[in-house]
């Protein structure tokens, strides 16, 4: 660094918007800002060079804002609203001080679109560029929403498009924040959770914690372009990249099967651009999944291996 | 790591007292815990393999026990009350998931001192180790200390005694947590920092916050018994350690004049095992410190290369 950290922090206050700073502004002890009562939510994220982007590839500005989208996506799925983030970051000497900037400008033009607080944090120096940002959020009182909750015969609902996150939409992906509240506010999911490890995985999650088993219909998976160009590439199938590759950052979650009609109706009004998708059904039993194809049970082919939670 | 993520979350979370993980524990995509209304404070801190501990000689309690020590301290040093945290964790291979159960026992032993949430956080593999905690505070309405609020007239307050804490303090320090509350909460200080950089910088930090300046006697500066002995063996003397080493966490704060005999009295019966020591006062002129010694002004020897904040 150029700069020293103190003069650092002091370029960085410059480029959050004041509004977005808390009471007091960055640079104290702590950040200020004013609290609710009801229930609460923190969440922390870790971002790390060559694993969740590439120093000398991904766009600075893209790197803040993935920092603070994926855990938005986290608080957005348990049906809350961010509030304030702080953020953590281990600095190698190869980053500049603009590069510091330019990620602190892309992580505020998201926290400003959704009206969350950007107040402060920590820079260390570190053989690594890592990131850490923590994120508050609030609920409304009964309103949240957890993995454990899918109820036998329950659908099971997905929103957007899988697979092939990796050739950029994991960086550029918007957060499910709307989306999430107007499901959890209107339609009230029984489990929800958003998908960071894949849907095969996540699924997983949501059934280990739940202790019921799932029906999904492997003809309804909704893959991305990017899965199918993808499979022209490599050896997978692209039904294969919308169940495993991880960062799409959608919603999956579970509701009761009365509301699917009116929910479908509703999206398709509020949210025309985003596809929401009925993949099954919650069965009884331990958490497994029954892939189904039009109808009949199929095993899927490809190796379990290091997929421990199926 | 021999585990995988989601086995060493299951153990993290059994080392967890289950009082301490919030209102669904953790696993899920974020915590819940209870909200109360008025002022909030959230913080960060990193703490980093090799520069801030050493993974081959400290502890992994003690580790553990400092991430969230030093998040504490900024908080106290606010006049807060630390309510929850949240931890990310950068993991090397090397690291053991014995490592991270006994980071998490050192972590959670603290947090349980001052009944603190420890609600969850996120794991990542990294090439270095490291940590990042932060922690959410609250604070009674209007009863928030800032950097900027030191009065011309004010004297000027440290707790315990300064320098050679790299020997051991570092790890084992205990953050002032009663401490500050007791202070805002009866006497009411003007402007308060924990000292992380040492009393020549952030002394600093509260003067230009504040735009102020200072008289302090050098001749009260508290010196620990450490920086003593450091002073044997190496060529700096005791008063420079006292004044320039980093990371005492002790509390250096600001108070009407008038306040000063009640509180070192107060002080006194409350915290009969912590120093309280009078160090000067704050005057008017721009930020910068006229060191005095027994009423003379002198000038400090040493270099000021790379304290840029005199």
């Amino acid at each position: 660094m150029k700069l020293n950290e103190f003069q650092l922090i002091e370029k960085i206050r410059k480029k959050i918007p004041r509004r977005l700073q808390g009471d007091i502004g960055i640079g104290d002890d702590a950040a200020v800002f004013d609290g609710h009562s009801g229930k609460w939510l923190l969440t922390a994220d870790i971002i790390t060079d060559r694993i969740d982007f590439h120093y000398a590839k991904t766009k600075p500005e893209d790197v803040g804002r993935k920092a603070l989208a994926i855990n938005l996506s986290d608080i957005a799925a348990m049906g809350g609203v961010p509030v304030a983030c702080v953020v953590s970051l281990g600095l190698p000497r190869m980053v500049s001080s603009r590069w510091v900037e330019r990620f602190y400008a892309g992580l505020s033009a998201l926290a400003s679109r959704y009206d969350t607080l950007c107040v402060g944090g920590d820079i260390s120096a570190s053989r690594v560029l890592f990131i850490s940002v923590a994120l508050l959020g609030k609920v409304r009182r009964g309103q949240i929403i957890k993995r454990a909750g899918c109820r036998i015969g329950d659908v099971i609902g997905v929103t957007g498009r899988l697979g092939g996150s990796i050739r950029g939409r994991h960086v550029s992906f918007q957060p499910r924040v709307r989306e999430a509240q107007f499901l959890t506010g209107r339609f009230r999911p029984t489990a929800m959770i958003d998908l960071s490890d894949g849907l095969f995985q996540d699924l997983g999650h949501l059934l280990n914690r739940s202790y019921v088993s799932a029906e999904i219909d492997l003809s309804r998976i909704p893959i991305s372009k990017t899965a199918r160009i993808m499979s022209k590439n490599d050896r997978k199938s692209a039904l294969r990249h919308a169940l495993t590759d991880g960062e799409d950052f959608e919603l999956l979650f579970t509701i009761s099967s009365r509301r699917q009609a009116a929910l479908s109706r509703a999206w398709k009004k509020k949210f025309p651009d985003v596809p929401l998708t009925w993949l099954g059904k919650i069965r009884k039993g331990k958490p497994q999944v029954r892939w189904m194809d039009q109808g009949k049970p199929i095993r899927l082919r490809w190796k379990r291996k290091g997929y421990a939670h199926f």
